[in-house]
C-alpha cells in the first residue's frame, strides 16, 4: 500500500506540474529590462483579460491589459492594495481600420489590432519595489526589453493614481 | 499491480477533470437564445484573448473577442475550417473617454471600458449549424437571451468571409 501512495504522490505532482505549466507565468528566461531588473513573462499572452482601451494622439493603438492569477482575484475582490505577486501585462497593437469589415457594415467605423508594438509589465513587491509603490515597471519589445522605454518616467505618471494603488485600469465586467 | 494501474488511470482522470474545470466552458445553465438554441457559456469571462477591436458609427463601443481552449489553439495553429467545439465570445462595452488618464496624458487621448453591452458568440457544430456554414450564434445580455437581437442576421453578415471560415476576427499576437 505505501508503494500505491508514493506513486499517488508521483502522479499527483505530475498532474499539478502540467497544471501550473499551462498557467505558467515563470520570470526565468531572457535578458532583464534595465532600473528594475525584470525580465519578461514567457506565459502572459494566455493570461485572463482585466479590460481593453484606445489611445489616441501620439500613441495611436489599441491595448489589451491582461492579469496573472493574483492580478485577476484581486481585481475582483475589489481589495486593494494588490498583493505581492500580482502582475499586469498591458499589450498594444497598432489601430487599423478594418476594410473587411467596413465593407459589411457598409461604412468606414471598423479599427482592429495591427501588430504588436510592445509590452509594458507592472510587477508588484513592496519590499522589492518600495520606493516607487511597490511596484516595478518593464517594457518589451519582440520579446526583449525595449532600449528605449526610459523606466524612470513610469512611476511619476502612475503617482497621481495613489488612491487605486497606481493602477490606472479598472476591471471590466 | 492491476490495481495500481487502475488508481493510477483514476487519479489521472480526477486530475484531468480538474483541468477541464479550471478552464470550464460550460454551457448547461440557464435560458438557450432562440434560433440557434445556444445557452451561455459560465466560464467566458475566464477564457484567453483573441483580439480587441474598437467600433464607431452607430455602434460605439470597445471590444474584447476571448476564445475557449478550442478556438485559441485552432487560431494559433492557424487552420482552418475551425474545428468542432470552437466557441468565440465577442464582449463589448461602451466606448469612455477616461478622464484620469487624460489628465496624466495632458490631453483628450485615452478611452476605456465603461459598462457592458451584451455578448455574443459563435459556436462551432458542423452537423448541427450545417445550413449557416457549421456556426451557430448567440447574444446574452446581463447573461440572458437577448430578445433584442434578431439572431437570424447573424449568418448574412459573415457570409463574405466565408475564406475564413466565417470567422472576421484575426488573432493578435
Amino acid at each position: 500500500m505505501r508503494s500505491i501512495a508514493l506513486l499517488l504522490v508521483a502522479v499527483a505532482a505530475v498532474a499539478g506540474v502540467i497544471v501550473l505549466t499551462a498557467s505558467a507565468s515563470g520570470n526565468t528566461n531572457g535578458e532583464a529590462a534595465p532600473v528594475f531588473g525584470i525580465k519578461t513573462f514567457p506565459g502572459y499572452r494566455d493570461w485572463r483579460l482585466i479590460s481593453v482601451a484606445h489611445e489616441e494622439g501620439n500613441l495611436i493603438f489599441l491595448r489589451a491589459i491582461l492579469g496573472n492569477d493574483v492580478a485577476i482575484k484581486a481585481y475582483r475582490l475589489g481589495k486593494l492594495p494588490f498583493p505581492d505577486g500580482t502582475v499586469i501585462a498591458r499589450l498594444a497593437w497598432t489601430y487599423v481600420p478594418s476594410e473587411e469589415n467596413n465593407k459589411v457594415f457598409g461604412r468606414h467605423q471598423s479599427f482592429v489590432a495591427g501588430s504588436p508594438t510592445n509590452v509594458q509589465f507592472m510587477v508588484k513587491d513592496s519590499k522589492k519595489y518600495a520606493s516607487t509603490g511597490g511596484w516595478g515597471f518593464a517594457q518589451f519589445k519582440n520579446g526583449k526589453p525595449d532600449e528605449k522605454a526610459d523606466l524612470k518616467t513610469c512611476f511619476p505618471c502612475h503617482e497621481p493614481i495613489k488612491a487605486r494603488d497606481f493602477v490606472f485600469t479598472r476591471y471590466a465586467p
